[in-house]
């Protein structure tokens, strides 16, 4: 793919984990784009147009051809882009990686994100559960630096949530499922993950992230 | 990949619209295998050391490797033989082919099952109206005889559920969210689909599955 003449947009809100994925994933690459941020209560015509089925960012937009889902955009950003390699060559290994990003999105980020943000403090606990569970199998699989071995990769990128935004929707909701003594190897992957330079760089700020996710909590602990 | 000394095997329930895609996807492929029918009820060695994590069919080991998920399986089996794309070749057209086949998973598969194996009413009349809306979204998108234009692709494979199970899976509940009148092209695919020479030959038998079904219809209605 040509280097040059390329338009990249990326329609996206600074506060999710799904976008950032989709950052890290270009920076990952080198890809220089534009980011246009979005007003998910107001949403664009762009948006709209971009992402007609979910309404959701992000929104890949690659020379006028819109990407969605996050995942899906960040398999086709390494297959449009070869410089840095996200996905591992071999078919197994990719099935692999295919498989525990899946999972991270099935069983850790919604279950985390229950935990965190639904009233029923019985369907609260239940999901914290759910989510200690699925962090204790990731826990067990978990054998080098990062998922992707001595480099980030399709796991990593996927993970990004648990690194960053556990943290803070736990310190948020006054909840704990995920902490160094319980998972010393998952939480060594989360240091590492967050040192790494381009990581480093991307990331949302730290205090808007935490006033924006507690604004959220209360307002539907306030609203119920 | 050598043709010859190929260990396939498959572990999976003749009735599971999962199992099905992948082999319909290995079908396609004119692999060998052999397939390992499963009891769920009683979990055999092999399926929980080769599905640690879900427990569950279908599972494809090739050469001792085990991969899991349906979609996962066949993206991987997409990758390991390559004598008919499954996935278009161009990195765009890939990236929604797996949006439309994710779509397919999170917005009708489970719905639909909602729909029919649901005891409340009002959470079947609620699923029911998701998988519609969902099937006129499929509805809209369908430009072909295929999803994957005059021959079967990964959508196609993945929508096995919409063509085959739906049909049966009103007929047992007693409601109907798929039809002819209401998605003509969706329908024209459907018969399509049902009579493409390499499905026919591997659908599960009718009856049986009807019966299996019912049972379980009736099972979940009974004990509640």
């Amino acid at each position: 793919m040509a280097a040059n003449q390329e338009d990249v947009k990326l329609l996206g809100a600074v506060a999710s984990p799904f976008v950032f994925r989709v950052q890290l994933a270009l920076k990952l690459k080198g890809v220089e784009y534009t980011f246009v941020a979005q007003d998910l209560k107001n949403k664009s015509e762009e948006l709209l147009k971009f992402n007609p089925v979910h309404k959701k960012v992000p929104v890949l937009v690659h020379n006028e051809k819109p990407i969605n889902e996050s995942l899906v955009i960040v398999e086709y950003i390494d297959e449009a882009w070869k410089s840095y390699p996200i996905l591992p060559s071999h078919p197994y290994q990719r099935a692999v990686a295919r498989f525990w990003a899946k999972f991270i999105d099935d069983k850790v980020v919604n279950s985390s994100r229950r935990a965190a943000f639904t009233v029923d403090k019985e369907e609260r606990e239940k999901n914290a559960k759910e989510a200690v569970e699925a962090l204790q199998v990731l826990e067990n699989e978990l054998k080098g630096k990062f998922f992707g071995g001595e480099e980030l990769g399709f796991v990593d990128i996927a993970a990004s949530f648990i690194a960053y935004w556990i943290p803070l929707i736990q310190e948020v909701a006054g909840l704990q499922w995920f902490s160094s003594e319980q998972f010393p190897k998952l939480y060594n992957w989360s240091q590492e993950f967050l040192n790494h330079p381009i990581v480093k760089e991307d990331l949302p700020p730290r205090d808007p992230l935490f006033a924006l996710l507690k604004a959220r909590y209360e307002s539907i602990h306030a609203s119920n």
